[in-house]
C-alpha cells in the first residue's frame, strides 16, 4: 500500500521525471561501444530516483524552471550511479537490485572508468548552469562523499566501533547527496535562504533514516525484494545500526566473524538473520530512524502549504516504512 | 645540458611554484591516514609539473594574479595525478617514475578511491575561481580524458590500428590537459580571445610532442632514467608510435606477442628493445613528434616579447631533446 502511495505521488510529478530520465539516458551517451553499454545498463537497473524527486520538489518553492531542475538532478543522479559503481568494486558485489553490477558484467577496470566517465557528465551537467555557488556545493558534496568511502574502507569489518561512528558513515555514505538534492533544488530555483536551509535539513533527517531503513531491510527483507543475497552487507564487512546492538552477543558472533572471512554457509546464513530479527536490534534501529523522520518532518511545518510539501510529507511517512 | 636548461628557466618562477607546490600538499591534507599518505606519495613521486608551469606561463599575457593562478594549477596537476592512480589500476603498473604506485603499495580499491579523492579536491579548488567558462572547460576537459581512458583499454593488444587512431589516443591522454592547462591560465587572467586561443593551440601541439616523445622514451631510456622497465607500454599492451612503424615486421612479431601475453624472457626484452632502436621506427616517430613542435612554436610568434614567451620557447625545444 505504501508503495502505491508513492507511486501515485511520483504521479503528480511523472511528465518531470520522464523529461529528467530522458535527459539522464542522453547525458550517458558516447561513442565507446563499452562505456555506452556500462552507462545504460547502470540506468536501466534503475533506482528509486529519489534525488531527482528531491531537486523537483524543492524547487517548487522557489521559481520553477524544469530545464534548470533537470540539469540539477541529473548531475546528482549521476554522482549517485558513478559512486555505486566504485562501490560495486569496493566490495566485490556481484548484484545490485537484482541485476548483474558492472564489475561484475565486464571487470573492475570498466568498473572504474564508467564510474569516472559518468562523473565527468555529471559535472558537464551541473555546468551549464551558471551559479558559483551551486558549484561549490556540488565540489564539496563530492569530496565529503569520498571521504565518506575511504572511512567505510577504514571500518569494515571493525568491531570497536560507535553509534556516533556510523552515523557519520551514513552522514557521507547518503545524507548528505540526499541533503544537497534539497539544497540545490532550492538554490537553483531562487528560494530564499531560510527556506534553502530548511530544505538542506529536511534531505539530511530524511536521508539519514533512509539508509538506517536500508540497513534494516539488509536483515529482514527477502533475497527477492532486495535483488541481492540478505545479510550482505555483513558479509562485505559493513557493521550497521542493528549489527551496532548486537555485536557483542556471544551467541551472534560467531555469525559475524564468518561473516566476515566469508566462511557462513547458506544455512547459517538463514539462522544468523532469524537470531538478528528476534534479538530486538531492529527495533532499536527502527527508533533512531524514527527520530530522524521526525525531525525531517519538523523542518517542513513552516513550509507554505501545497503539493510539494504534501509529497515531502509522503516521502518522509514512506521512508519509515517502505519494505524494498 | 637541456635538462640544466629547464632548471634555470624554472627558476624564474620558483617561487611561484614553490607557493603551488605548498598549496597542493594543502589540498590533500586529510583526516583519513591511508588518503594522506597515498596522495601525499602520489604528489612526492613528484613529475616535472608541466601543468602548472603551462599555467604560469600563460597568465603572464593577462593580468597575473598568483592566488588565481595557483587555484587553476592545483586543480589541473590534480586531475593529472588522479588519473594517473586509476591508470596505473588499469595497467596493473607496480612502479612509476621510480617509485612504488598506490595500488601497489596499497591495493585498487585504496587507488581507485585515492583516485577520487584528489579529482574532488581538484573541483574545491577550482570552484573557488568565480568564472562559469573556466568550469565549463575543466568539465570538458574531464570528460574527454575519462574517454580516452576508455578508448586506451579498446585499443589494448589491438594490432589493426592507424596512426590517426594512435593520434587520437594522445590527444586525450595528454594533449588535451596541457591545452587546456594554457587555455586556463590564459583565461583566468583576463587574456584576449584570441591569446586564450593562441594558448591553447600551443598546450595541444606541444602536448602531443609531448606524448610522442614520451613514447620514444620507453623504448631509447634505460630503466633508471624511466623509473620502471623499458618496454613498459608494450607490456601493457599499448601500440605508441614507433610500434606502428614496426608491428608488421615479421622478425618483431614474436616479441610484441609475449610482451602481450607476458611471456617475454629479460633476455628477449633486451633484444627487442634493440631490435626496435634500430628499425628506423624511432626515427619516423621523432619526425611527426617534431612537425608538432614547429606548430606549437608558430602559434608563439604573434604573442609579445618577454620572459614568458622565452620560457615557452625553450620548454618546446626541451620536449623536442629530452632524455628523461
Amino acid at each position: 500500500m505504501e508503495k502505491l502511495k508513492l507511486l501515485s505521488l511520483y504521479a503528480d510529478f511523472r511528465k518531470d521525471l520522464a523529461y529528467i530520465e530522458k535527459e539522464l539516458e542522453k547525458s550517458v551517451d558516447s561513442s565507446s561501444p563499452i562505456i555506452r553499454q556500462a552507462s545504460l545498463h547502470l540506468l536501466r537497473a534503475g533506482g528509486k530516483r529519489i534525488r531527482p524527486i528531491f531537486v523537483i520538489l524543492a524547487s517548487k518553492f522557489g521559481d520553477y524552471s524544469l530545464e534548470r531542475v533537470s540539469k540539477v538532478a541529473v548531475s546528482l543522479e549521476l554522482i549517485h550511479m558513478a559512486s555505486l559503481v566504485h562501490d560495486d568494486v569496493i566490495d566485490n558485489s556481484d548484484m545490485r537490485r537484482g541485476f548483474e553490477t558492472v564489475k561484475s558484467k565486464w571487470n573492475n577496470r570498466i568498473a572504474m572508468y564508467t564510474g569516472d566517465f559518468i562523473f565527468s557528465k555529471a559535472l558537464i551537467s551541473i555546468g551549464e548552469i551558471e551559479h558559483a555557488g551551486v558549484h561549490r556545493l556540488l565540489a564539496e558534496t563530492m569530496l565529503e562523499i569520498c571521504k565518506g568511502e575511504i572511512i567505510q574502507i577504514d571500518y569494515q569489518q571493525k568491531l570497536d566501533q560507535s553509534l556516533r561512528d556510523y552515523l557519520r558513515r551514513i552522514k557521507r555514505k547518503t545524507a548528505l547527496l540526499l541533503s544537497s538534492s534539497c539544497e540545490l533544488g532550492a538554490l537553483v530555483s531562487g528560494a530564499d535562504s531560510s527556506l534553502v536551509r530548511k530544505m538542506r535539513r529536511f534531505g539530511y533527517f530524511a536521508g539519514m533514516a533512509y539508509q538506517i531503513v536500508d540497513d534494516i531491510l539488509d536483515i529482514t527483507a527477502t533475497d527477492e525484494q532486495l535483488g541481492k543475497p540478505a545479510g550482505s552487507d555483513l558479509m562485505n564487512g559493513h557493521v550497521t545500526l542493528p549489527i551496532l546492538y548486537i555485536k557483542d552477543d556471544p551467541d551472534f558472533k560467531p555469525y559475524m566473524l564468518k561473516s566476515f572471512d566469508g566462511s557462513l554457509t547458506e544455512k547459517e546464513r538463514g539462522e544468523m538473520l532469524s537470531y538478528i530479527r528476534n534479538s530486538g536490534a531492529i527495533e532499536k534501529a527502527q527508533a533512531i530512524s524514527d527520530r530522524y523522520l521526525s525531525k525531517a518532518v519538523a523542518e517542513l511545518k513552516a513550509l507554505p502549504d501545497g503539493d510539494a510539501k504534501k509529497a515531502l510529507l509522503q516521502i518522509a511517512s514512506f521512508i519509515g516504512k517502505r519494505n524494498y
